[in-house]
């Protein structure tokens, strides 16, 4: 099927945590029609092996596509790390991912090139963001750690703990002695973190947030490709998950930025 | 089917924090034949909802019985919690849970009749911990506490860091004030936690490993059904994963207290 103008945009992710790009989504392209699938059943996949996650990847592009999508977003560092490639050769419109947006942005604002990325240790293992962002600039040095605390921490409300504080600097540890000068999120938990995370890593490193840079380049492919949605009126937003777990509103709030309004439910199993 | 005396004990569990329960069964019932089941490709269930915990459950329930066991113990905390009635009413023998084994436990122990139950949110939120405890002696008090962080805590490798000290203070505090002379560790992560946590909390407060209890009730419940297996050699192990994660040998190990043999796969999706 023809991609369409009128067709949403497909964001799909692991849970809820795509809801930071959602949130970029609308406040870059506010008359875009969303429609966001998080895999609450199954959550989390960073800790899950890449052919589980391929697997689950493209049962989901599936849905999506179904639903007529003329883009899709892949929200999720680890399905972007480990199933970009499987996606991409599954479906018939264009599809953006995290990772290829964030490695974009770190390339384009660090000075010394020594770039630090943090992420779950699916994403941190795949080494998709060396690659990337080395592919773009071989000379640039690429320091990695796995954080596999920081999104119970972030579920659990911790934004500003001394527990979150004192693990945050005893995974920084390795990277900042490379005297990085730029820090990539590579999990879309970790925007909520970003006020402790710049005081931990300090003012002269810059973090790269990638919910806002896809949102920067969802924005000039539909201009390139005339896929821009023309209609001035309030888009329509769908939510889709396959699980609604405890403190699901609040936990959603958080990430969405404001309230979260009602969901569908898709089962798989 | 009729329960044979050489049939295997069916153990199931989230993930693989069950095989805190499988070590204790071997420890205690050396004979037995054992299959263990882990559903790694979705867990963790603490954070999810009971009706997809019920779904998963009924799923991993009716593998089990297919592959012919006299006996199930479901060794994940937040099943028993919120699916052990759907299991009993699926199955046609007998079925034990830790939350049950806890329970007798801690009211068998508790001097004072003042306990604390720690577990995944979804267990605590069920409060099936409080009402077996009450089930079995009214006037008990029980004070819960959801330990979110304990979980990922444990599969870090943390379990003697200050960051997890710091963890435990923070979730004791309410329980603490409430003077509790015995402290039951519902989930199955928890005993490799055993020695920070007895810290925390004090010597005078008892600590219940629900591993323990349940293969204590399996070995009589083998024994009072003429069911225990009679056999004098090695018997024979089986694990079944729905998915093999980064270090899973090494986490394996850890709750296993002994090198993870070879496990195999099973996929529902």
């Amino acid at each position: 099927m023809k991609a369409e103008r009128e067709h949403a945009i497909g964001v799909f992710d692991s849970g809820i945590g795509g809801l930071t790009v959602v949130r970029a989504l609308m406040d870059r392209l506010p008359f875009e029609n969303l429609i966001y699938f998080g895999d609450t059943a199954r959550v989390p996949y960073g800790i899950k092996s890449v052919e589980t996650i391929q697997s689950f990847s493209a049962q989901i592009a599936d849905y999506l596509m179904a639903r007529q999508v003329k883009l899709l977003v892949v929200a999720c560092n680890t399905m972007a790390a480990v199933a970009s490639e499987v996606i991409k050769a599954r479906v018939n419109v264009p599809v953006l991912d995290v990772i290829d947006a964030g490695a974009r942005a770190a390339v384009a604002v660090s000075d010394r090139h020594a770039i630090g990325v943090i992420g779950t240790p699916t994403t941190i293992n795949s080494n998709a963001y060396a690659r990337s962002i080395q592919a773009l600039r071989p000379d640039v040095r690429v320091y990695s750690q796995a954080c596999p605390l920081f999104v119970p921490l972030v579920e659990e409300g911790w934004l500003d703990h001394e527990v979150t504080r004192l693990t945050a600097r005893e995974y920084m540890k390795p990277v900042f002695v490379e005297n990085i000068d730029t820090l990539v999120l590579g999990c879309t938990h970790y925007p909520l973190l970003k006020p402790l995370l710049q005081d931990v890593v300090g003012s002269s490193v810059r973090l790269v947030d990638s919910a806002l840079t896809v949102a920067e380049q969802a924005a000039g492919l539909l201009q390139a490709m005339d896929l821009a949605n023309p209609q001035r009126s309030q888009p329509s937003y769908r939510y889709v998950v396959t699980d609604i777990p405890l403190r699901f509103q609040a936990l959603g709030s958080r990430f969405l930025g404001r309230d979260m309004p009602a969901v569908e439910m898709a089962r798989f199993t």
